[in-house]
C-alpha cells in the first residue's frame, strides 16, 4: 500500500486505490484487466479470454496433481433428484435455501401468446449446488467388495447457488470447481485422505498461485453440511481479510448411511465406507487477485500467468519498421525456446497502433511479468528495455539482449518466489497472538484487525457472540505439531490451543 | 462384421454381436469397456473414468487447434433468461420444445412437512439448450467498432436439450461440448470462418478419431434454428447409417439483429456484425465406438486412447515373481521414453489378482492399442508377447524386447492410419451412385442402405416424403470441386449436383 508519508497523491492506473476503497478497487482491478464481468443472469458472471486462460492454466496445474495422487475423472448429471437432496439431513438443511429448481421441461404460448414454461415434471430437479447426493448413488453400485476400495474420482463441474449477495470471483451463483469423492474401506483411510488432499491443496496455492495458507480444521457451525469435519486452507488478502480458498471434508458414514454404500470387507461382512470430498473453485481467482494486485492492477504469478513476456515495438519512423519488426520478432522466438516450469516461455508482441504508453500500461493492468520495450536505441545496442510487473512502472532498465533471454528462466522463478514471500511477510506482519478479551476487540475494533490467534472453550454461542459483535468468525484451528493449551480468552475455560479469528470472505 | 461363409457361431466378448442386434451391441461395449452409464436423472448419462478420459484427450486436441486458430476460451452462465430466446423467432421455435426451465430458487418444507420449491422467479431461466443468445447479449457490449473484428471466442461447457428418446453418447438430455461464436465486419468473412471451421473439424475427427468425414452443407430443413445455412460433417457407422458429427452456421445478420450487435465501420458508419457458431460434443465419442469397435468391444485410434500399451506380468510361480516384476517395470519405463504424436506412450501394468485371459479380456473390451503378456519365456528369451486390438485375439506374435519398444510409435501410427483406412474402405463400399426412384425405393427397402448419391430439385416436401416414407434424409449438400448437374429422381426436375440420402442418428 501507498507509504503513510507519500505527499502528493500519486497517479494509480486503478482508482480508487485499495487503501481509498479495497471492495471497489477490487472490482475495478477486475474491470481494467478485462477478467470477467457481471451478466444479465442474476448473480452469475461471464468469464471473459484472460480471466479464463487463467483458470485454464491454474485448472490443468491442480488437475495433473490430482491425477498423480490416483484420482480419476469422471463427469455426473448437472441436476439431482430433489428426492436425493433430502436423504441427508444435515445436507438438505444447508443447501434448501439456495437451489436453482427447476420444474418445467418445455415452453409454450399461453392464449395470448405470451411463452411460459410447460410440461412439469413430477419431481423437481436441483442443479447441483455440489454432488454428494448424486455420487454418492452412484456409489452404492460402483462398490461391492473392499477391492473396489479406496474409490477415489473428481469431476470439474459448475455449480449452482442462488447466492442474495455475490461478488465477482468470490461469490456467484453460479461458478466452477473440481469436487473430488473418495470411498475407503476404514475411518483412518478416509481421515488420510481428507488430509492429504488438504496438503495437496496448500502446496498447490502455494506453488502456483504464491499465496500463503494456513490449514486448519472448521468449527462446528462451519462445517460442510453433512460433513463430519471440515478442514480448510486459510489466505490473507491485502485488506486482512481472510479467505477460504479451499475444503476438504471428512463426511464419516453419513453419506454411505444415506445412499446405502456398503461393501463386503475381506472377512466377507458388510460395512458402510467411509466417504470425503474436497473442492477448490473459480474463487481462487479471487484470492489471487486480492493477494498480488496493486493500484496500477493485476500482477500474476508467472507459474498462471497466460503471458509471462510481452514485446512493444515503438516504431517512431517508418524507415525503421521492418528492421525493429524483424528484431522483435526474433527476440520472441528466442525466448520462446526457453523453458519455464517444464513448458516454453509464453511471449507476444503488440503491434497495436496504440501509443507505447498505452499499450505498456494495458499489458501492466492485466499482470504480464514482463514488458520489453524495443525502439531505435535497443536495435542499435542489441539491448532490450525491461519492465518487471511488481516494480514500480519507472524502475526498468537496459539489459543485454542476451542476457534477458538467457536469464528469463531464473527471472520468472525469481518474481515467482519474491510474489509468495512479499504475500508470506504480510501475512505475518497482521497475524497476532491476543490474551485479553479486551485486545480482541480493541483489536478488531480500532486495532490492526488481521489474524487473531487466541485461546477459545470451543463454544458456539461464544463463536456466534463473536460474529454478532464484530463480524468476526474462528477461520481455522490451526494444524500444529505442538499444542500449547492455554485459557479461553473469552471464558477462562480451558483451551486446547489457539485458533485464529478473522473478518472474511 | 462375421464373414457371410462362417460356419460355427464364433464367441465374442460382445453380445449380441453388430449384425445380431447393432444397438443393443453398442450398448453391450458401452458397457463392457465402463465408458458410462445411465444415471438417475432422466435422459441424463454419468461419464465413467475410462469414458472421460478419452474425452478429455479428445478435448484437448480440438482445443489446441481451435486455439491455434485464434479462438479464445471464455465462459457464459448456465442459465439464459426465457425472454433472450425469444428474441430470435426461429430459434425459440427451434428449441422451446426441449427446454429444463428453472422457475424457483429455494425448497421449502410445506404444511405436510414434504419439500416443495419456493422463492418463485419473476421470469424462469433456460438451462442453456445453445448460447447463441447469451453470447449475443454480451456481443453487442463487446464489439462497438471494427477494430473489436473479428471476435473469436468458445466455450466448453454442458448443455441441456431435454429430449425425448435418448442413447448414450449419441442423443442424451445433458451432454458436454464446445460451442465457438464468431462476429465479423463482413458476410464473406463470416462464410469463410464457417468453412474453415468446418474443414477443422473434418481434419481433426479424421486424424485422431480416425473417422473419415463427408463435408457439406444442411438441407434448410435440416438447419440450426435461426441461421442462414449449415454446413456438417456427416460419418459413416458400421451399420451403414449416417453420424452428424459436427456442424458450422453462417447466422448471418440473425442475431447481430435479434441482439443489437453493431459495430461502426471504417468509414464511421453503424452496420451489423455478421456471425458464426460451431460445435461438436460427447456425441463424437458415440461415433467413434459406432466406428471402429468389433464383437469383441471397443476400439481405440491410438491418439485419443487413454493407454497405449498394457503390461500383463504372467505369475504361475511365485519364484518367479520378482524378476518378473523387475522385467516389466523396466519395460514400462523403457516404453515410456518413447514418444508419439508428440507425448510419452502411455503404459500400464495390470497386476491384478486374476488370471492372464480375465486382464486380457478386460483390456480388449476397453480398446487398449496393445496388450503385452510377459511369463517366464519371455524373460527368458528378453522377449514380449504381443497383441494388437484390432487383430484377432489369437493373432499374437513373440517379438524381441527392443524391437517392440524401438517400434512402438510406428506401430501405434500404423495402428491409427489402418483405422482410418479401414473406415474410409467401409464408407466407400457403401456409398451407391444411383439414378432412379425406383432403384432409391429398392436400395432403401431390399438393398445396402448405405449412403445413396442421387440428385434432388431442393424440394423440402420431397424431403418430408422420403423421410416418412424410408425414414430416410438428406445428410448434406456435399462440397463437391465440379458440381454435375443432372435431373432429381423424384420430380425429374433440375438439380444442380448430387446429394447424400441416408438413414440417419
Amino acid at each position: 500500500m501507498n507509504s503513510a508519508n507519500t505527499k502528493k497523491k500519486v497517479r494509480t492506473a486503478i482508482n480508487p486505490t485499495r487503501q481509498e476503497n479495497y471492495p471497489e478497487w477490487y472490482q475495478q482491478v477486475i474491470k481494467a484487466a478485462d477478467l470477467a464481468e457481471v451478466s444479465p443472469v442474476r448473480g452469475c458472471m461471464t468469464i471473459k479470454p484472460w480471466g479464463y486462460a487463467i483458470w485454464e492454466n491454474l485448472q490443468r496445474a491442480l488437475d495433473d496433481k490430482l491425477k498423480a495422487t490416483g484420482h480419476k475423472n469422471i463427469y455426473m448429471p448437472l441436476l439431482i433428484p430433489m428426492s436425493f437432496l433430502e436423504k441427508e439431513a444435515d445436507h438438505i438443511d444447508g443447501f434448501a435455501k439456495e437451489c436453482a429448481v427447476v420444474t418445467h421441461t418445455k415452453l409454450e404460448k399461453n392464449a395470448e401468446g405470451k411463452l411460459e414454461p410447460a410440461s412439469p415434471l413430477e419431481e423437481p430437479y436441483i442443479i447441483r449446488p455440489t454432488s454428494e447426493t448424486i455420487i454418492g448413488e452412484a456409489f452404492s453400485r460402483w462398490i461391492q467388495s473392499y477391492r473396489d476400495l479406496p474409490l477415489l474420482v473428481n469431476q470439474w463441474a459448475n455449480i449452482m447457488r442462488w447466492e442474495m449477495r455475490t461478488r465477482m470471483f468470490l461469490r456467484t451463483s453460479e461458478f466452477l470447481w473440481q469436487e473430488g469423492h473418495t470411498a475407503h474401506a476404514s475411518d483412518n483411510e478416509a481421515i488420510d485422505e481428507t488430509l492429504k488432499m488438504l496438503d495437496l491443496y496448500a502446496d498447490f496455492v502455494e506453488e502456483y498461485l504464491a499465496m500463503p495458507v494456513i490449514k486448519g480444521e472448521k468449527s462446528e457451525s462451519e462445517r460442510f453440511p453433512g460433513a463430519v469435519n471440515t478442514h480448510c486452507i486459510e489466505a490473507m488478502m491485502q485488506d486482512k481479510k481472510a479467505l477460504q480458498a479451499g475444503t476438504s471434508h471428512y463426511l464419516g458414514q453419513n453419506f454411505a448411511k444415506a445412499f446405502n454404500i456398503k461393501f463386503l470387507n475381506n472377512k466377507e461382512k458388510e460395512e458402510f465406507a467411509h466417504t470425503t470430498s474436497w473442492g477448490t473453485s473459480t474463487r481462487l481467482i479471487g484470492g489471487l487477485i486480492m493477494t498480488h494486485s496493486d493500484d496500477n492492477g493485476l500482477v500474476l504469478p508467472p507459474k498462471i500467468a497466460p503471458l509471462h513476456v510481452v514485446i512493444i515495438p515503438m516504431i517512431h519512423k517508418e524507415e525503421n519498421r521492418k528492421n525493429l519488426e524483424d528484431y522483435c520478432e526474433k527476440l520472441a522466438n528466442d525466448l520462446r525456446q526457453q523453458s519455464f516450469n517444464n513448458k516454453a516461455v509464453l511471449v507476444e508482441i503488440d503491434n497495436r497502433d496504440l501509443t507505447g504508453g498505452e499499450r505498456g500500461w494495458s499489458w501492466v493492468k492485466k499482470g504480464v511479468p514482463f514488458r520489453i520495450e524495443v525502439g531505435t536505441k535497443e536495435l542499435d545496442n542489441n539491448t532490450v528495455f525491461v519492465g518487471r510487473r511488481d516494480k514500480d512502472y519507472k524502475d526498468r532498465k537496459v539489459l543485454p539482449r542476451e542476457d534477458f533471454i538467457n536469464n528469463v528462466q531464473n527471472e520468472l522463478n525469481e518474481l515467482q518466489s519474491s510474489l509468495l514471500k512479499r504475500a508470506h511477510k504480510f501475512q505475518q506482519e497482521n497475524t497476532e497472538v491476543l490474551n485479553s478479551k479486551e485486545d480482541f476487540y480493541t483489536y478488531f475494533t480500532k486495532g490492526n484487525q488481521g489474524f487473531a490467534l487466541a485461546h477459545w472453550n470451543g463454544s458456539t454461542e461464544i463463536e456466534e457472540k463473536i460474529k454478532k459483535d464484530l463480524n468476526v468468525t474462528i477461520r481455522c484451528i490451526p494444524k500444529v505439531d505442538n499444542k500449547e493449551p492455554g485459557k479461553c480468552i473469552f471464558s477462562g475455560e480451558s483451551s486446547p490451543q489457539r485458533v485464529i479469528f478473522a473478518k472474511a470472505y
